[in-house]
């Protein structure tokens, strides 16, 4: 098996790239180690700035379906969904400013990283948001809150693979920037060269800084008890019914019943510009 | 005397519909009333999705003013004013999702309610703010500002009569959409018609997580001390002597000493466009 | 020595207006002394409103070079930086609405104050940000997390010199709003006209409530810790070597080791327009 | 069926009496329902003061074991015992003083309900804690936090069948006093005609003010996530071997496999008195 | 008249005196300035440690009867219960650690003060509590809370003239110790000689250390809205009531009205020994 | 080199034995080292519970002054104290519950531990508390607030090496329990006996909720801010003063200089029994 990860080593940033296209960059257990292990490693080496992306059509589709729930019991999957946790925290504690690129698609698990990075662009036609079936819930949005709201949480989080666009997402506070897909990878090596200039020191207390600022208003406490809602829903018996109808009538089936328009086409559906358009 | 509230039951929306259009659905007793009975029995039936909306040319116009300060003491009256909050957070700790779509007027206490609903959907040429003459204060804003920050939410409480257009509430984040008045409830239908198809155990849980998430960040607490501020400033001479006046000299006088522009236009007033615009 | 400040007394609106201009405006003890009484003496007497601005080509360009660092000791470092945080605190909890009209020039500790005032007004082309040389770190943008979130608080911070624009201040919500300059003291005027229509118990309730519920929210222990940060980078070596550099080499020469685009133009450099553009 | 709880009018003290001595007052559904009805009809009618206990040999033993579980599904189950904790907060929210007086055992789910009320009262010889069983967890002791801390809530969880006495609560601050069990009843009623003297609105706002003092502190937001941990272990396999067990085996056999000494017993079994005797 | 102040400098200590022993210590305003400005003075210059102290029978008696309710207006009279608080935060943030000796009596807001000092000394046999007639409330015991939890507080807040000795006090975490009274000082001196080996700024820094756990745990919210309960009771009818009594009657007349016993004799009348016995 | 520290495993509590007797148990980094490495072994591996204690005559004397200060760099520093409060939320963190063993001397950072564990048991004799000499501060007692509140937090921190005994240690709630030296390692066996017959997944759930009513009152933001004020310290002149003193004039002498009674003896010293005698 290839390695779920590869780094680009670089003078001013170091990219660590998902590196499973064939897999949509699914979040798998190997994966998320191989994340946890470099940011271990770069804690001490390697450029001042850290960069994450996804190879190949987007960042990532998420969860590793062939994982999913596999979890022998609720208390294990409750501590699964809360390494997760633990994983982003790494990042969000980490003294090197990270900047997370995000292109293509960025699902479920894969959208809540963002919310622990410092600097997130995505390119303007990205798709950010909600897996296609509701398998779970209340583990994902519930991190977007400090960033986009209570009520823009909710619109993404109730409405069945419900997501935004990467120029969207900028607009509302979710990213830093949206920019041409083919800008994406520059516009962060641009960020972080200027970044490189400050002492390494210097960067590490002012990221500390402003992330205490944000723990002192609720950030941790608001992304403490999601694991255990996700872990009810996960033995729920109409979760438990989706995933049947999964496993007999096939995804795509169980996928077109849930099909519609996400909330910013139908907001926008009488003709009139989206907020970003 | 004809029901203050009726209700507009669907397949996947049941409409909570103030019918007070005679009075601009002032919010009297007997229609808070007939809301907490509504919000109670739709827990356990009913559609998936709870609508609040008004009757008539505006959403409300507020406080009903023949029930003002008519509590006969000043802990009276605060817990009065501590009543509603606590009607309002029955929105919140609702099982079902809850969206308001407001159109033309939404002043006063009415204007309270959307920062406790999951959804909030707004008419373009809606208007929601403060009411006309500083009668009190200190009770609608606080709850504005996990919404839209504290700067607009003092834009809009120290100048008398001050209103946002809902173009400019879903510019600032207090609504999720400006809509054309005349699809504002088509919005809201076909939003709910898609969250319809999430399994209503999914959609209580992804709601309860989301409202924790304020919580841990202090949302209980933010409008918690608000009932006193409104009933201190009940009994303040510089408000009893307004009370007098509009006793004495009419509604319409008392009215004409505060008009003036309100924020938005005096800060665009050059000609330039407002935010929205 | 001219009196670093001046009051233009109003009927609607005090001005404090920061009078160093040959100085930039730079806030020397004598300066911050001057504002803490303006603010004491304003409290009993006095214009319904304060405005806060600076005479000549800025508002500030933050602390005073000559003063940097002169504590004499870390602790007296950080109790003259905590001292500064306490002086912020009183336009905070000053019963009387404060107004800061921004123009020109709003650098390092000058880009604090804003946070504390009641309202923000800021001229289109204005510079609000980082000083252009990270001789410290962690004091200033913590402040701006609960107007702009993280995400934009790292942005301007991590980049060496990055600042906004006025108008780009306003569409993140650190503003306000954006005016043109010529009109930057009208429009504060304006709005303090319709505020002293209040009465002045009214307006002081309504202040409080709001600062109420953000120190609900955390407020006042997010601004805690910042004093710290700062007092210790100022002894690490790598900005002691800075110091060491500007004395040998002169400003401008460190400086230019600095410059570069701020995060606005890189994030817009392929010719699309900004997002308040 | 007989009532499952009656009330006790009297001049300064209206006691609600848990009336299922027969089942050990296990806290049914019906008797919940009652003790919610009884607290709303007492809010606007009655005397002064409110006093809770139980009739019979002991206060309440906690959940009543034929309806343990009994929700269809993990949602449904965590939102019963969500609905609990709805309950003992309409205590915390009544504006009349609530004395709990607690006599022989207060165990699981009855244990829960002092942390909510004014003035906890206890029999010497009271026995307060865990069930026998660990049929769940996570959702009585953190209640427990803010009266005891956790070290000592950590004590009575960690521990199967743990529980202290009447006399170790008082002296942990769990109670405000312990009390001969035969003068129980006279001493609330005795603290109830001091408090009856003092107005009933001065009454409901010192007893407001502490409480917001507690929200301040967290502690809504500490009794939050009680109810999702509970729900989770509901389900987990060594959970339902047990209750497999309880329902082959009895629940004689099964509590005898974690009979034991209490942690009190085990810390003074040197012959050293404890810390209360 | 005499200074209602005086300081007795020392080497280690430096006294703060309430010298008002003629009228029981009563904060009154020019007291309560003097020990504002005391403050002040003490910041930069005198011994390592501040002591405050009574002279005469008690500490103080709490307000001074002949202001109360002095203010013209409600706001006025919220205010004015803010700047108390005010004062007292000016302990808390001073650099120098505040010790507080207790002794006869220290009632009403003279029983605030200590939950803002470092250490608070008591004399075993000193009284501790609310004021004999119930014409306010809501406004002191929030303050003791993080001291003694809320059932304590409740315990003293909700019974008239309610009060702990100081044995009692020093057993319920309120005061560090209990002392003989004659002994008082000596103690507090003592400590102070200790505490003035360690080196100034070191201890301004454990001060501050300490106290920001504090601020992290939600002091300064859990203080902050109790003006406004004070206030709305100052005006409520059965407050005015009584004033209208002792007015007519006498205050001693309205005493004996709540005269009775505190609820420590109440719990510990069967003969058993107090907690502190 | 022998190994800093020892794994005892057992049937029902694995001991990490701090093994360094000949250098008091200093807590240096190859010992820290060890002591996380344990942590993650013992995940998923090993007894049910989890034992903390030392080898020889204490539990340990702190820091291990060989590297006092070693840290090239005020944030190095920083850093370093940063990493140690890391180490202790990894037994905040771990899914078992931890009881920690403290017998002889257990002083300065070798005292924050048990804040962060489960459950704390005390030989009668031990001493707790600070370093004999100053050489920092603000580091060590915020992180016993949440135990034993802040005036006795205060009452520790500011005196030059103050302590308690065991006995006085839980009397105050720093810990569950005191018992006789000889029994210390019996007892915490026979609290691991009963807590090994509670499934594993239940104890864990048990314990994160516990911690999660913690963390929801402001127990991570509590112990936040602590690592910069030490660092700070360390860099003030009058501590730079000590070292030196130190250096040269040997430790006894500078330990001499801050010799004195703890604050209990000084509050005792009239011949009354201490609060535990």
């Amino acid at each position: 098996m290839n390695a779920p990860l590869r780094i680009e080593a670089g003078e001013v940033i170091d990219w660590i790239v998902f590196d499973r296209p064939e897999a949509a960059n699914a979040l798998s257990t190997p994966l998320l180690d191989a994340l946890s292990e470099a940011l271990v490693r770069l804690r001490d080496s390697g450029a001042p700035v850290i960069g994450i992306r996804g190879a190949g059509k987007g960042f990532s589709a998420g969860v590793d379906l062939s994982e999913y729930n596999a979890a022998a019991t609720p208390t294990a999957d409750a501590a699964r969904l809360r390494r997760n946790v633990e994983r982003w925290l790494d990042i969000w504690r980490h003294p090197k400013p990270v900047i997370v690129a995000v292109h293509g698609f960025c699902m479920g698990i894969a959208a809540q990283l963002p919310s622990f990075a410092d600097i997130t662009l995505v390119a303007e036609d990205a798709r950010i948001g909600e897996p296609g079936i509701p398998l779970g819930g209340g583990f994902i949005a519930p991190t977007w809150v400090s960033q986009v709201g209570a009520k823009r949480a909710k619109e993404l989080a109730l409405i069945p693979g419900n997501h935004v666009t990467g120029a969207e997402a900028a607009a509302w506070g979710w990213a830093n920037a949206a920019v041409p897909a083919d800008r994406l990878v520059a516009c962060a090596e641009a960020l972080a060269e200027r970044m490189a200039l400050i002492p390494a020191p210097v960067l590490a207390m002012k990221k500390l800084s402003i992330n205490r600022a944000m723990e002192a208003q609720g950030f941790l406490a608001s992304v403490n008890a999601i694991a255990e809602s996700d872990a009810i829903l996960h033995l729920e018996p109409s979760v438990l019914a989706l995933r049947q109808d999964i496993a007999s009538l096939g995804l795509k089936a169980v996928l077109a019943r849930f099909a519609g328009p996400r909330s910013q086409q139908i907001l926008t559906q009488s003709g009139r510009k989206t907020i970003d358009g």
